[in-house]
């Protein structure tokens, strides 16, 4: 049995991927809620650069979308149903979602990396549907509560902001620490803040478009430089995060940084890269990348609602249901950071 | 050879400890300056609980003052010679002094743990002599760049900040945690800040002193509890921090912490406390003490540069070397928190 | 559905701890398989402490036997039904359970530390069943293979060998590892096996029983040591693993490890014991326990079948399930070391 | 004041690298030993690819050969001098020689990563002279009593053998891991068994060569695979050390690794190696290198006196100081392994 507040309605409205660069509206089924699960009136969802490309590209890799696709990952919303097993009384608490599915089961799993569960089934990711429309399930432990004083914009941020714990925490940033991060897209600016709230000291950004730089430079950077004409390889920086993607960048990041330091790989980019493999040895450099996350949601809702972390004023444009191709052409504008969707208008 | 900005006198005067309660203003030879020291122009040292310790019992534990000595190990001043080996452009400079001297060669220094070196020489230990003097003398790799906005008596208590951030590190703080902390001394206080500077959200501060409570709510603490009408051992914190000493606030503390938390041992008291082992071991918490610190005062000159920790609102009186006595009696006044040796007036 | 090879028998019998010092043989229901579990026919269990103790007290510290209970929780045995979600082709594969159900949803789980669930259901831990009977069920991912060349008795011992190796990771041990092990009862053996497996050059193992010390010589032991005629203090080792449970032991094995070494408290004593607190600190000691278990069976697997822990030899007498009264007293004879109770016989 | 055994002559011969493909016996000063330092006569000296390759071109990257050197890190002897500092007591003593002077006053000296020092002085790295002679000076902390036990030869390859400590304590190996080691020459070799002694329960060694497969399937390998036929790709290993700086080799083996597993860079080949991105960033592993090692020396002495690790029949080929020619060339022959120079024959 499935308690609920108000019967939620049958059908709902989404925005579904039917091709590379086609979008259309479809009336679909409001999703059925197993016994672990919470179902959830969405109230905003971000365009993330995955969703992008799988509109333009119609494929991210491997991951080919063959079959029409909900896209949208970064959602928050309101919980109006909850299963058999689930608390009742967590019907009408406004949730941040974490949109993965794990085995739980698996040796990845149970070691606590769930992340990496070769089983997963993650929003939006073929043939997972995301969230860019009016209701999700999801289990209910991955329905993090949001404190009262967080917008629902900033809620479905937490997804982001996610990546960025996830980065700082592998990049060991701690109090005192002084980082080197490629890229002031979302991204970047997210991982900017973070490395603060983490303690770093030092937080170098960056980044060849003078605007970026500026709004970095209220968002998190202590000082900020444009890769086209500073070096960057003299930095000795403790940890170099690359969230642009750019093989340029990623290589004198990993120059930048001082011995035993670490290199963590954010942004997608090059499926090869030639890597300078004896700065790696003579420095003895740790090298990783991140794949999602885990364990972050608690963290993100206590940096933004300590203030640590802003995520409201980076959104730069909204659209409905209705206008998510507007949406996920939004970045074409010079100006854009972060885009979000608002199921219910 | 050493070079010297102007010669510098060749007698000094030195606060001397001779016996318990006992200070008396001494005429002493300067320091000769080894080939890898700095000679430092002393401009103001911090009264630690050690120094009052000292001068109340005459010893603690096994070091016993049996003959005269110099208290004072927080320390901070301006180099005014330089030996033999090292660069004469850092005569003039500003430095925070890590009062450590460890010998660099045994099993626990080549593993980067120099605070365990069993021939440590450190300040103000016997028969080490400390700071309270014009001028001492420390290995120019303990001799720290102080930033030109800290002051000379935040650069001093450099030393409790240490302390402060090696607890935090031991505790494995990062953005997010949860921490108890026993005790709202000038430790606690520091300690409750930096942990704030680590990316902690909720930072909760046990004390039995109103004062101390209210001090600590403006710096650091998220939430003050009262031991003596407040039980703690309900909170499931991630990391409990005792800067108290008092064996109620150790025992209650451990059993606040969820399960595979930390307890920092930093605060020092009786020298056996009966542990609740089965909540150790159900629990698996891991159990740890501080001696000292390494390689914190670079993260020192960070936090308080950047504003993360305050330290020159710490300070409640200052006297000058000839009032060493009172100095060390100064916590007997009920609003006492820091209290600061001013050697050259 | 449910697959099975032949269909298992609708009753079974199972011995039944009815109140302290009372086991009785009763036809029980063979139980029923859930979707995820297997049902596994059992070929051997050992006879933990904590079964004689439950045997003997009725219950351990807050674990009280207040209705029937079914010990043993160190079991192997043969699957003979998959749930309707489990391969059925690991019908008829021998398997060693490992006999915890964690919830796998809570924060604990999640992080990868599913021993430390609260709402764990563990064998033969009121009010859940264990495995002194014919037939048990367990979830599928939770009975491991076991190689051909390993017995079923080394399979049931998987349990007991998961202990000393959780033991071993929480105290660091590696190649070059020096340890001291208090106690050579059938823990402190498995755990001197296993160091010396973690790669320890020195393992010495302290207890007062000469035929232990003897024992315990041919099986990991590099050095014996009697406790009641030689001082263990000043051995200066890195880990320290407490198998006893004896207060002196902890205490004295605690002032053995050097700066910066590690004690892990495996063996239950009493409920509290005072520890000597400035040694901790001053040498930065890692205390901490162990709770059962997380990922060990593979493990165990591996040094079983490679020849680096050998289980078998530990057997010193084998009970049927009729006389697991016996099985539960067989520790009063002076050269028990592990009991084993064969349901099939 | 220097205290000796018997004094040690003034001059002795030394093999001298004048140019590639070009060493001359020369009589040179036996080296002043300071107050930190002792005098060691050297007994073996083991040959290393870097010696040849330093012998064939000239130069190993940045550090070119531009003056007279003599080569040869892999080190023992007996002391037959003590600097002032010193105790006499060790003269006479058997050590065998951890090649590096660090400046101990770092910052990565004072965390403990003294191989990482920016003003190291390494044996046999110009300008600094090795060990291809008959007298050697080194700091008394790195010359590291050798167990009566074990030869001269062993003793001179814990050089090599620290390699593989650190090799293996980067790759997080224990008890348990089932790593793949990429390359069977002496470091592959080495490594395999210090694999095994580590607790790894499956060390799967790939090599082309046939002999060096089933020489190394008797040291240490538990399977071999030869990677020209062989897909290494799915084997899904815990870690993956690099001992053949092959390129193919290591991107395959980067393939070989399971989610969060590690990868080690050992071997040295070309500057730059394109590697797969997507597969770090997915899997999240951990890609690192070594560089030298540190306190490696006593887990050595303590893999080879307890038999965990064989060195002595490593050995294919012994040179006099007169033939060091001779030995720089003995790795053309298709079964040589390692080669020793026996300075006093």
């Amino acid at each position: 049995m499935t308690e609920t507040s108000a019967a939620p309605p049958k059908t709902m409205r989404a925005s579904v991927l039917t091709g590379a660069g086609s979008v259309m509206l479809e009336q679909r089924p409001v999703p059925a809620v197993a016994a672990d699960e919470v179902l959830i009136k969405v109230s905003a969802v971000g365009v993330c650069g995955s969703d992008v490309h799988y509109y333009r590209e119609g494929r991210i890799g491997d991951f080919v979308v063959d079959s029409p696709l909900v896209l949208g990952h970064e959602a928050a919303g309101t919980i109006v149903a909850a299963g058999a097993g689930v608390d009742p009384a967590r019907i009408g608490r406004r949730v941040a979602i974490e949109p993965q599915r794990p085995c739980r089961v698996c040796a990845q799993c149970k070691a606590g990396r769930y992340n990496l569960c070769p089983d997963m089934q993650f929003y939006a990711t073929p043939p997972i549907d995301g969230a860019f429309c009016e209701y999700v399930t999801i289990q209910a432990d991955f329905a993090h509560a949001v404190p009262d004083s967080v917008s629902d914009e900033a809620a479905a941020l937490f997804e982001p902001l996610s990546v960025g714990i996830w980065a700082c925490r592998k990049a060991k940033l701690t109090a005192g620490s002084r980082v080197l991060i490629a890229g002031a897209g979302p991204i970047g600016v997210i991982t900017a803040q973070t490395a603060r709230a983490f303690g770093a000291t030092e937080v170098i950004v960056s980044d060849p478009v003078p605007e970026r730089r500026d709004f970095v430079s209220r968002f998190g950077a202590t000082q900020v430089v444009d890769p086209r004409t500073e070096d960057v390889t003299s930095l000795a920086v403790d940890a170099f995060i690359d969230a642009s993607g750019a093989t340029p960048a990623l290589v004198s990041g990993i120059r930048a940084v001082r011995g035993a330091g670490t290199v963590v790989l954010v942004g997608m980019g090059a499926d090869e890269i030639a890597l300078p493999i004896p700065v790696i040895q003579n420095r003895e450099l740790v090298i990783t990348g991140v794949f999602r996350y885990t364990g972050t949601w608690p963290t993100a809702a206590g940096l933004v609602e300590s203030g640590q972390v802003r995520l409201d004023e980076l959104v730069t444009a909204r659209y409905g249901l209705a206008a998510v191709g507007a949406a996920l052409r939004a970045d074409e504008q010079p100006d854009s950071l972060k885009t979000i969707v608002l199921p219910a208008e």
